[in-house]
């Protein structure tokens, strides 16, 4: 294992500590227990945001706490869920009187704790909802997962709801308008390698020196099947037809497309990728109002891509467009 | 090899119909010859920016042409210099009257293609300068270099003459502040691993499974010393040293500090080496005034990272700050 790092138990500390130094005039960092939150603070009557995941999927989730985004978030050790007592504390920190919605990736250790988390904030008189993001149509249930996992869909959805928070919305419409955003995302990745978390020192799987996972998830859980490398427009081809399917999107629907790199995957890349991709969408019919193009949503150094698609009304596409001001995520501010 | 591309020698071509498809607003894409060009078109009386090189450093350069930086740049195929016929049709395409800045990395053949470029749109009747970017402290001379290389300081210096383009500043001043730019930046890289050119197919370099090279250039080129892997804050270390000497940096510089993914080292290694570079510049009495953190300027999936400081006077920090909107920088805007 070559990775730039001091002890591999130190890691995700010593990350949080850099993003520290460079971003205080956006987030804080806290320790025992660990949060990222906004440096700003949450004004007074603004639903807050948290959301929060195991680590190794930089810039999700801390780079997306700022302005017009999340208002912290909760890292756990890499690929490892966060714990409670982490999401009570955030949750504390940005109630500001109107409650706080926790937006969580659906893997059995995130949903468990973000609900142990829910249960004491609101014994503690916070309003708490939580709506649990399974955009991944790759697989119906997975090796942490009961049901479809949380991907790239959440990366939008953050965005959004973020926006909207901003706007004023209630914990009620912020509930219902993060629920709605779920019920119209799909996603699906790949890798063509695998990647090794720092404190296991090995690969979390092998992939042949001709092969590639289709459906892959994340934190390198078996997707649909293993195969022979194809060329990238077929591969773009293998996930985008199982998305528009799935919805299914209709001729006519305005969506936001985002390809994404899992990581190692050079931008090079992702953009012959995006170029196929929103071929295919136009040979759909969809119109791409919007789209996202880069390493958001990653699996540390895994090469691969996932492409996520939402459908977007008029209100969506508003909310995308608001300013955002996070280290991973930047316009308008 | 295992690439998301479809044929080799496509993939440059087809990487740019992606960036035309994802980003129709900011940039155009022409081929034969090739460059990409801000899509707004140059206001009149704005000097013209361009720069270019090989491809597989995204985002640079195509990624930096939008408003506020690059008003165009060619791309050559994957670390091959663009050509001359390409740097001087995207010089007649950026001539508002003002004339054109030639911001050249200092590689052999960017160098001699742009004096070439330069001769051609000049006998064209178009006023153009040149400036040559050298900031890299690792090697004197090197594989496809006299002298030194050209960085990472090359992404803060399209930033800042950017906006001061945007700001009015005639050629001569434009030319001026680039080279004081480049006076005040020094860089140095390193990498855990090799990339592969996808027409070459095959590792530029072998690195033995417990070794890095320190100073590396960006196409893979030796760079200082091939050594043993160490943990990332001596690594850092071994980068800050020589770059606070050789200028030298003094106690009490304001500077903007840069740390780089040469593109497969995760996002949380960076922030884990930036903590490790902050705290080093603050130990030499220098003051971080801004900084930047992520995958600016890459080699395709190399793992790895270089940081890059330049001195900052009141005026470059605020040329930093004026809005920046292209594919791969935004702030403001």
């Amino acid at each position: 294992m070559k990775k730039l790092i001091n002890n591999p138990d130190d890691v995700v500390r010593e990350a949080l500590e850099g993003m520290a130094a460079a971003h205080p005039d956006l987030l804080t960092v806290h320790f025992d227990p660990t949060y990222v939150v906004r440096a700003d603070g949450v004004p007074d009557g603004k639903v807050g945001l948290l959301s929060g995941g195991g680590s190794g999927h930089e810039p999700m989730h801390n780079g997306f706490v700022g302005r017009g985004m999340l208002d912290a978030a909760c890292p756990g050790e890499v690929f490892t869920s966060p714990t409670p007592d982490q999401m009570q504390a955030a949750t504390e920190a940005i109630d500001a009187g109107a409650g706080v919605l926790h937006i969580v990736k659906n893997y059995t250790g995130d949903v468990m704790n973000f609900e142990m988390a829910e249960e004491m904030a609101e014994s503690g008189g916070i309003d708490v909802r939580s709506v649990v993001i399974d955009d991944d149509v790759a697989v119906e249930d997975s090796t942490y997962t009961a049901g479809r996992r949380g991907v790239g869909g959440t990366v939008l959805i953050e965005k959004i709801c973020g926006a909207a928070a901003d706007k004023g919305y209630s914990l009620d419409d912020l509930e219902a308008l993060c629920t709605r955003c779920n019920d119209n995302v799909r996603s699906m990745g790949m890798a063509l390698t695998s990647c090794t978390v720092p404190t296991a020192g090995e690969p979390t799987f092998d992939l042949g020196e001709d092969e590639m996972e289709i459906g892959i998830g994340i934190h390198g859980e078996p997707g649909r099947k293993r195969m022979e490398v194809e060329p990238a427009d077929q591969i773009v081809e293998r996930l985008m037809t199982p998305i528009v399917e799935d919805l299914p999107f209709k001729d006519g629907d305005d969506v936001i497309l985002f390809v994404n790199s899992m990581g190692g995957t050079p931008l090079i890349e992702v953009y012959l990728a995006y170029r196929k991709a929103a071929e295919l969408a136009e040979q759909h019919g969809l119109r791409v109002v919007r789209n996202l193009v880069g390493p958001y949503i990653t699996s540390l150094e895994m090469a691969g891509l996932s492409i996520t698609m939402m459908r977007a009304d008029d209100d969506i596409v508003e909310l995308w467009d608001a300013p955002v001001h996070t280290p991973g995520m930047r316009w308008g501010a």
